[in-house]
């Protein structure tokens, strides 16, 4: 495991990507995202996924110089076809120009087609609430979630994104996979080749497993409800923004990297000034917040009580002193992209 | 268990509710609303909640006769206050401005305040996606779903609904509680002496309890993600609105039903075409759910394969024919109203 000084990380990662022809703005969406999620906690949405981002640009699946194009389908809709940029570009934009047709109409929303992995949703609803708004964001991913009843997944584990700004600390930000586990958890496991949890996964006939090598598609989160509201996601995104679903979409590791993936972004802005007074609801959610973290803990509870987010707050508070945490795996593929990424730890 | 002839059935409603000087508007949303999700077999908030709102009418809880207000905030956003209206009138109403408004700008939302219980939350989704829009309906309720880790209740079972049109069939219409499972299951479990699942349900300690008789709050749906959502729901519903949340929220049967609430709710639209076409957009939701419906069922298969409103179709076929079951005990309520719900007997 090493230890990683965000700011030379981030520094690191700007070179490796102009050498790849990535064009200044996406280098600072895909930078600034990749080093928030890591700082959050994130791991599976972070800097751990930038060597694969090196290696997509490198095969054609990512666009490094996109020519996206918005078409204004109404005073608060439009569409955003993305290029094949990196999402995290690309659903910047898009939440942006809700948030600004938002300022106008009250209420917006973006659909963006052609688009490639986003990382994590929070990045874009936390723009959105920085900007006193409420924010989603959704985004649809390639068949893992098995159907309830089947022993077949379908749809991706689709998140689902809230942010709403607070008085008094960062946006209250939910950003949870439609799935109840995330795969990384399972592929984890499958490494250590430790049990998982009997609820988390299915092998190849649907049935429930502890051994993780078996395991072939995800459980959704809170049974049949969990797999419906993956549902939800995909009409916001693949339908709405005309795209690609499930088994249609290539998978992210196992297409070849040339192959475009053609994902798609769905995002939604509301004005909260447009209903209230934003200081009013800020100060508000802050209580509410505060109201449930004062609630008397359980005989059964492992942790404090929290709302959503505040596990990230706390870690993202630690590695600002401790740094990134990486394993050493991970690290090599770093040092194979550039010797340049040594002079990043955090001890160095 | 008698079973009820929805028409007659309906006839006797409106009766009723004239006696009690209910506007006709009013009348005719409490009783689409109440048959409709009968026949769906959403027992719980269909027409067994009659003889409650005809006492809430009586006590001065609901306003037969109500004042509604629209606050036109933005072209694409609005405020209704509902002067204590039946929640199926006021979130109709509301619905169908958020349809006309996003008809032009693309999207919208309407906020509701001082409002009552609305019922299923399907009602006013499904209004939507008759239109060609895509529609979302939130509510929140009084503090019933425990906090993750804490011994303690908050959100109440706020609803998430959502709803899109189809080519060949019905409204795709998702209508969960954010809560695992329903509290009248629990109160099923009290009255029958059953055990309940050890998942559902909390003492007031916030331990899991199988004796029904013991439980105080109820399990969010997928544990802390499931919470989160709920904490989103009261975000869009009591922080936009206007309205508490929470404890704040008399009990919809534990305060005296003189007792006026103050629910709020969220609706939002999308006009589907602002974005595709929506014969393409409905013919490619209906060709997702056939996909899903037609994978190969798991061993540990329950049922067969289906998508989010599924079971309520079914069970809509089944009731149009056989009436609407209801046990003895709540039909008696019906009789204290009216000697005349004699006549609604499907046998009759």
């Amino acid at each position: 495991m090493v230890f990683l000084d965000r700011t030379r990380l981030a520094e690191r990662m700007r070179r490796a990507l102009a050498a790849l022809q990535v064009t200044p703005i996406s280098i600072d969406h895909v930078v600034n995202s990749l080093v928030m999620t890591s700082l959050r906690g994130v791991d599976s949405h972070g800097v751990n996924l930038f060597p694969h981002y090196c290696r997509a640009v490198g095969s054609g699946r990512i666009n490094p110089q996109p020519q996206m194009r918005f078409e204004d389908t109404a005073a608060s809709t439009a569409i955003l076809d993305a290029d094949h940029a990196f999402g995290h570009h690309a659903g910047a934009l898009a939440m942006d120009h809700a948030v600004e047709m938002a300022r106008t109409t009250g209420m917006a929303s973006v659909a963006v087609r052609n688009s490639t992995h986003f990382g994590a949703a929070a990045y874009f609803s936390q723009r959105a609430a920085e900007r006193d708004c409420i924010g989603f964001a959704f985004c649809n991913a390639d068949a893992l979630v098995k159907a309830h009843n089947s022993r077949e997944s379908f749809f991706g584990t689709n998140p689902i994104c809230f942010a709403a700004p607070m008085a008094d600390e960062g946006p209250f930000s939910l950003d949870m996979a439609t799935s109840l586990a995330a795969w990384n958890k399972v592929g984890n496991a499958q490494r250590t080749r430790k049990p998982i949890p009997p609820d988390w996964a299915f092998d190849d006939q649907g049935r429930t497993v502890t051994d993780a090598t078996l395991a072939r598609s995800l459980a959704p989160v809170g049974g049949y409800k969990g797999f419906d509201l993956g549902m939800m996601v995909d009409i916001l995104c693949a339908l709405l923004a005309g795209g690609p679903a499930s088994k249609d979409i290539p998978g992210m590791y196992r297409a070849s990297l040339s192959t475009r993936r053609n994902i798609t972004h769905f995002f939604m802005a509301i004005d909260i000034a447009k209903f209230t007074e934003p200081a009013v609801f800020k100060a508000n959610l802050q209580s509410m917040a505060n109201r449930i973290r004062a609630l008397p803990p359980s005989d059964e509870a492992d942790d404090i009580v929290m709302v959503a987010g505040d596990p990230e707050k706390r870690t993202y508070q630690v590695r600002l002193y401790e740094g990134i945490p990486m394993d050493d795996e991970k690290f090599a593929e770093f040092l194979e992209i550039s010797g340049d990424f040594h002079e990043a730890l955090a001890s160095a």
